[in-house]
């Protein structure tokens, strides 16, 4: 391999897809495709749909498993750990084509937004010339779906996730944060009458939901509708922006 | 006009369209072109290229004048009476065009993000229903140029302006900025020694010019470099992200 693309593709809408990230799948010998993770079922076929799209005569697939994470040593410890079986797995598929000099990837999102692809593209060995192309991210997805802007007229704005939240509190100096990977709800930890929130879930997707207002008014609705939604599909990803009120 | 689409386009690289925002570009009866300011002829074709690039027939195409902005009344009140001023425009290009049911932005970058579409939308009277396409932003082009995340892992990050590094100094409660609309090299305003940088001028174009490593090692060198760029080219467009070292 001489190359490996990690081609962003987006946050669940096939067209997101960019004219360069289409152009990198028409370029790739081989890609590397996630086995469904279980009850991730509505996100099975996005990959093969996004390929399909772009391509006369879908290039080479190599599937591999996602390991299971350990939670068991500690946060950093147990993703450090993940992170090396995952490229143990991208190793096992890349060798299942030992002539394909450009592999590919596609990431969900955008590769430099909470994603893993560049750290476990670095623990392959030799390291391949690797090139990102940017796709658009859940963040985007939500403010686009809002028609809200992310920051404040000159004004600054923290990507954060639901644990910083939890852990420390309100971010400082800002008054506005885009909170990511939160399983807890983790709004719940801040005096809701100081916020307005713009939450969202399968943003981008067919069975989007949304949902905004002062957040004492919408939390309860938010987890309800969270709950709901996540035994009916089986899975979630969701996303929600917080202002505080002036 | 019954819908307003503000369609993001990626910041430079005409490829960094997406498929949604190909589709909105071909649903348009009417796309609002501002003309090229002073020294920008780079940019003044882009939109051109684009609309060229996914259109068989191009769709009517209104241009419009964006106003100066007046700096003697304060920052804020001075882009807000500029706001009013550019919705006018707006007004008068659409007023052009009264059959248009379908009128279209392409908005450089993402309209989430330090973008004033969304607020100039707002003013216009009757209001229109307003619909925003996500598109790739001048983070990602960063972050992808450079094969980085922008966050280290689990941990927040903010976006931030030149102005707000030079005025409140570094941002509490995150180690990695990302620092747009930033005219005069506002990192030197830091202590050198404890930050890397990751810098970027004309990021996902042709110009596009790289630069990283250690603030204390290479801002003098961004400093001139950019100083040479824009006399070369007549204008800038730069951004970088600065992580503090462990």
């Amino acid at each position: 391999m001489q190359d490996l693309l990690l081609i962003g593709i987006g946050s669940g809408n096939p067209d997101h897809l960019t004219r360069q990230g289409a152009e990198a799948i028409r370029c790739a010998d081989l890609i590397l495709i996630p086995r469904k993770g279980a009850g991730k079922s509505d996100l099975a076929g996005l990959r093969e749909t996004i390929i399909a799209n772009v391509t006369e005569q879908p290039p080479r697939i190599a599937y591999f498993d996602i390991p299971q994470r350990r939670a068991d040593d500690g946060y950093l410890r147990g993703v450090d750990a993940w992170h090396d079986a995952i490229a143990a797995r991208w190793q096992a598929a890349i060798d299942t084509c030992p002539e394909a000099r450009v592999v590919a990837l596609l990431v969900w999102g955008d590769p430099s937004l909470y994603d893993s692809s560049l750290r476990i593209a670095a623990r392959l060995d030799p390291r391949p010339r690797t090139r990102v192309i940017p796709g658009i991210t859940a963040l985007q997805a939500l403010t686009a779906a809002h028609a809200i802007p992310a920051n404040e007229l000159g004004a600054p704005f923290v990507v954060t996730t639901g644990r910083q939240l939890r852990d420390n509190g309100w971010p400082q100096g800002t008054d506005t944060a885009m909170v990511m990977l939160d399983g807890e709800c983790s709004f719940h930890s801040l005096d809701a009458t100081q916020y307005d929130i713009w939450w969202g879930a399968y943003v981008g997707m067919d069975q989007e939901l949304l949902l905004s207002g002062p957040l004492d008014k919408v939390a309860g609705q938010i987890q309800t509708t969270r709950e709901q939604a996540r035994a009916e599909h089986g899975w979630i990803m969701d996303i929600y922006l917080l202002r505080r009120r002036r």
